[in-house]
């Protein structure tokens, strides 16, 4: 099979392949604290009895996020990380009209036109710093059958207020849609509990919140990511569009694990605050525009041929040239460690 | 979400739920020996590298299979389970119209239903011994987009020669249709060299063998499968047609640790071959009808609550009464253990 160019980030092996070395990879927003003991302690674990099929229901996995979260476990989905959500999601509802941001996480476009529904394309302005007004609303028409928002928003890194977004919330039962809140990176934010949606979930049976372990846990291998909704006939339905054991015995294992895991995500979270700041800063020092992100990436606006000179170096950030809206002077670098931090400012010094 | 009952085997956790210890598990088609040393030390080591994503294009397990079966790396796809492949070929192809055979694995019909392509059967009838008469030909009309065959079939454990499957494979090529051909139990034959498409694939580009590590390398809960095809924008579509990261970092390492484990797999198929005839005697002694399957698993005709009474002792064996053209007197066991034979030939003695 051809091997099309990757168009998300987190292409080592790519790189690998053609260069012979691990890249300092700033492409992939995962945490840089790599995977927590516990988690791999349960994954070695769970490989003991892996000739068992994985529970389709994952039932323990569920109980241990209904603690976490406060919601029923017949209000959570599990899936083969994020993205499987939300291609169950197409082939449950079969919508005819999304609406989608531009530029935000391709897989939502994908997920649609595979089920040949129609996307119609919000675009976040730079002149407004890619935020979303209130225009928003005139946009969510009769014709759309869902909006798909990202909070905080992928590439940006900007989340919007809770105010706002239960307006979103009321126009889009308004019109009888569903809204979908992608939260992946919402656990970066400095106060993680102000602005989730999560809270309105078991009111508001439209509303679908989308969670991944990928990030936060640094599990991005082990695929495994859910959905809070409080339809279970369509969290029923998502599960039957699909295959019975997308989740594998090993990402059940992983994800029991990765929820006790308080401290790390503390730790990681705590990091952010610091370091984010210092990328940022560091960024703008070079004469870059930095979008003010909030999660743990950042987007900003630099020469085109940044990026392919920092892979020379050995360095990977994420061009952002084949994001709708966005063209190929942005670029998309995780936040990770300080030492990290200080190899990439010290590339970009050296080629600029 | 309701836990709507699960209509495949392997549902240990809900037996656990029920009874409170894990059962002696039939009902689902794994090796009895559990996961290979190896693949349970790689998928231990993959986890200290999981923070980073999978490689979406699996290049190094597609590199291992490729030498393992002699063909291209471009004409191998992998999937999150054999499954998975399924869904993909459903969403890249949406046929109109599909021949199934019945009874047969569940997952062709839901896959092809959830594209809402029509899904004609080909009915295996009890008095030809379950088995595909010449009649399929006439069956594959002009109208058929693709047809699925099992190899062995699943449930009924029974192959067909590789001149008779040639002949299917003409019939759909005059068509312009696809040829789906299942192999993930052929490994399981006496002779799995014998009978196999796989040598058809360079050659015809309408065919596709499907694989999995499921069942011979006692992995199901790795989720781990993969197609062999020559047409490489199908290939591509397929990939396209889903998420980029469905492989999982552990099941690619798992995957080619599992490729080097040919001990295993000998040891797996000279102990079915022993064990197969030994398991269809004692079912015979009771005077069941059981079909001559060639698998790792046997279908046979019982009265109507052995399963229930059988589960109540702690053995849960398939009941096949939710496969199209069985009914509820119908079972399918996995061969396993000496042991395990046993214990299930004595508490079918016991509830008798």
């Amino acid at each position: 099979m051809k091997q099309k160019p990757l168009t998300h980030g987190g292409d080592w092996v790519g790189f690998e392949e053609e260069y012979g070395f691990m890249p300092l990879d700033l492409s992939a927003n995962v945490s840089p604290f790599g995977v927590p003991e516990g988690v791999k302690k349960a994954i070695a674990e769970a490989a003991e009895r892996a000739d068992l099929y994985p529970d389709p229901l994952c039932r323990s996995l569920r109980a241990s996020l209904s603690e976490h979260s406060g919601l029923p476990a017949a209000h959570i989905l599990c899936g083969n990380g994020a993205a499987d959500i939300i291609f169950r999601l197409a082939l449950a509802k079969r919508p005819k009209k999304a609406l989608v941001l531009a530029p935000t996480f391709s897989e939502y476009r994908t997920a649609m036109e595979a089920v040949q529904c129609e996307v119609k394309t919000y675009l976040l302005k730079e002149e407004r710093d890619f935020r979303v007004g209130e225009d928003i609303l005139d946009a969510i028409g009769e014709d759309i059958d869902i909006v798909f928002l990202c909070e905080p928003n992928n590439p940006t890194g900007l989340s919007d207020s809770e105010a706002f977004l239960a307006k979103i919330l009321s126009r889009v039962e308004e019109i009888g849609g569903i809204l979908f809140i992608d939260e992946c990176f919402h656990d970066f934010l400095t106060e993680p509990e102000v602005g989730s949606m999560i809270p309105y979930v078991e009111t508001h049976p439209s509303l679908i919140v989308l969670k991944a372990f990928t990030k936060m846990y640094g599990m991005a291998g082990v695929r495994l990511g859910y959905c809070l909704c409080s339809d279970e006939e369509l969290l029923q339905k998502m599960l039957d569009r699909g295959q019975p054991w997308s989740v594998s015995s090993l990402a059940q294992a992983a994800g029991i694990a990765a929820v006790g895991e308080t401290a790390y995500v503390e730790h990681v979270r705590a990091h952010m605050d610091r370091e984010r700041p210092r990328l940022m800063e560091g960024l703008r020092n070079f004469g870059f525009r930095v979008v003010p992100g909030e999660a743990n990436y950042l987007l900003f606006r630099a020469p085109a041929d940044l990026a392919e000179k920092l892979r020379r170096k050995g360095v990977v950030i994420r061009s952002c040239s084949n994001y709708d809206g966005l063209d190929e002077n942005w670029f998309r670098s995780a936040v990770r460690t300080e030492e990290e931090t200080d190899r990439l400012l010290a590339a970009i010094k050296e080629v600029l």
